[in-house]
């Protein structure tokens, strides 16, 4: 018996699931493992015995999945400590991993879930276990180094650029002037809140000002922006990054009352539209301001989808099945661009340690003199990642997503 | 020489330039016209001369307006007020329409527009002026009377449910117990936030509980209404209406800090969510809750409107360009509903002022004896005005919109 175990972890995104279903899918084309079991809830479930077998289940739901935003096998936040520091977790783990036969564990998540893939994977080396443990990306923010781009973003940038251009129209109703702020995530980086430079309206960009975590934030500086754009036009649309922050490091996001820090010691980032919106009706700058948080609605919006990302996730999963086979534990699949008109993409591998615990942050390069946008080389970037609408079947009016029943509570 | 003009007003839709263009291509048919002038910024615009004609336009502009959300034609909150308090405006507006020889009004917009149509219609019938007004519905709030329903609810609800939908499989995705409270618009009424009960998941409704204006909020009832269903099921997903309040008539917007008037008098809502987060977790009941306010997003997101709607806006405006014909001044268009299954309506004709500063509240009888959810009228009386995908043109990854380049400033 030769079997293997998918798990998700961190953060959910619209194509995690596609991810899944690569490996899954590329499985019963290849039948190198005899089951494919799910851990539910990443580690965290697996070492509660939270297992089950893929191949068991309904095959229409599981098929489903590949349409379906956010993790469909749960997820956790449960950052693995080294092996000194919690002997009995990694000895629990692999008593369960080996009492299932598992050969192989694929883990679908970010640079903190590529750093436990890396832990295991060593932890099995050393030991002499024949476990391999490969890693295979998902992140919306898109830090994730080495790789050109993660699966996961190339969706959340549409949702996000689809909604700056639509409420660019929105704010141009009324002659009065007036301001849309929007806030999107990315932690530290500032690839998602750029991706809204897509946006544009007969040629022009939809969006007035870019401010990302890259440049530290003056508030100055930020208030002349507004004012100056102000006198050229009555609408304006900003787009934030949550991780916006002042050269002496402090949260914009921080200085509103909600915000917390989360078990890995992130900090719980969101408020700045709000922060920001006060800053400019209180300084008398424009009195109609709306701010709007995007939260969880960009990571799960595959109603509008971008079908090249759901592509490149399902291949990511299928790469990682294939390379399983004959490849190395503690490698990673990652994408690498080959050209961009015509768009084309291939899977690679690369090892964990060069990506776990790294940030890659958006290219200093790629943004104005004035700090305040992005570059045509951002628009090149992104605008293959966001192509085509997603082939998503629907019933009653609405996308027929799929919840497994075995995660019901 | 017989020419006709259309102007938008009040807030804007998915679909009421689908209306303008409806009136648009009949008249191109029908050839009654000599032509179809825009007033630019509705009433206010029109008093300005701020007038062009529609058919000298770019014909694949006017054309792509169709699929286009928000007022095209640039909107505009005025309330004309009676002749005796302002003569000179109504003297000056019949110059204006008269100097450009225009014989039919066509005015869409909600309750307030409604109003205007009326009194314009009555002075020129008391001045036996040739100028007749008709009235085409627009609000996503569905809050006017005697029609079955109002274009622009259908898309908004589509998008609300959707949201509700993804949002809830994001919320399931943690071990933790999690709330995600999502606050929808339509001012003193319910139609908006009761419009989630679509969102199901293996059949099972996606939203746990829906608080609606139209039953008095009672704080100690929402805590143990959330405490109860927590004991249920991990993750909630709780919409409410922006209008929500207590029994002594507070808002809940109100409450919160950012809370002002538009020019109307209307209070001007929102924040409610965060009201209710801040309940929950100062209350001790879940630590984890997310309030997203859905803001101008879910009046323009043409990206996932409603065919139907679409297609109805598109009508109205097409039916109230024949009615002008014969019918009869200070009437506007309604839509009725013929039967359910397969969903059939029809416009039809009703004098404005049975509609005008006349509020449709959603009705107390489709409201669960718990006052914390709907029932199955309102499923099936929501399910049919969100069915179908929209036709829009895509541009580089995203959907094709127009904006008029007369508008631009």
């Amino acid at each position: 018996m030769r079997n293997c175990i998918v798990a998700q972890s961190g953060g959910p995104t619209s194509v995690i699931n596609a991810s899944a279903i690569g490996i899954f899918e590329k499985n019963e084309e290849l039948k190198y493992y005899d089951k494919v079991f799910a851990g539910l809830n990443g580690i965290e479930g697996i070492l509660k015995e939270n297992i089950i077998n893929l191949c068991e289940l309904d095959k229409e739901s599981v098929h489903g999945l590949k349409y379906t935003p956010s993790s469909g096998l749960g997820s956790c936040r449960y950052k693995l400590k080294s092996y000194e520091q919690s002997k009995e977790e990694y000895i629990k783990l692999f008593e369960i991993l080996e009492k299932n036969q598992i050969k192989t564990f694929f883990y679908i998540g970010g640079n903190d879930s590529m750093d436990t893939v890396h832990k295991l994977s060593n932890y099995a080396k050393e030991h002499s276990i024949d476990i391999k443990f490969i890693g295979v990306p998902k992140t919306i923010d898109n830090d994730l180094p080495i790789m050109d781009h993660t699966p996961g973003f190339g969706s959340a940038a549409k949702f996000i650029a689809t909604i700056a251009l639509e409420n660019s129209l929105d704010a141009s109703v009324y002659e009065t002037k007036n301001i849309f702020i929007m806030e999107a995530m990315g932690r530290d980086t500032g690839w998602l809140a750029a991706s809204s430079c897509i946006a544009t309206l007969n040629g022009e960009p939809a969006v007035d000002l870019i401010y990302l975590p890259e440049i530290p934030f003056d508030t100055n500086k930020f208030l002349k922006d507004v004012e100056n754009k102000l006198k050229e036009k009555n609408r304006l649309v900003i787009v934030v990054s949550e991780g916006i922050r002042t050269a002496e490091g402090v949260f914009l996001g921080e200085m509103q009352s909600n915000a917390g820090y989360d078990k890995f010691g992130h900090a719980q980032l969101g408020g700045v539209c709000v922060y920001l919106k006060n800053l400019i009706t209180e300084n008398g700058i424009c009195k109609k301001v709306r701010a709007v948080e995007l939260s969880t609605l960009q990571r799960c919006a595959m109603h509008f989808a971008s079908q090249t990302d759901i592509d490149e996730a399902y291949e990511s999963g299928a790469f990682a099945l294939e390379y399983s086979i004959e490849g190395e534990s503690g490698n990673m699949i990652g994408i690498r661009r080959i050209q961009n008109n015509p768009y084309k993409s291939e899977p690679f591998a690369v090892h964990t340690s060069k990506v776990a615990n790294t940030i890659k942050y958006f290219p200093k390069e790629w943004i104005n003199a004035e700090g305040n946008n992005v570059t045509k080389e951002a628009y090149d970037y992104t605008l293959p990642l966001i192509m085509g609408e997603p082939k998503i079947k629907y019933e009653n009016g609405l996308p027929k997503y799929v919840f497994l029943n075995e995660r019901k509570k």
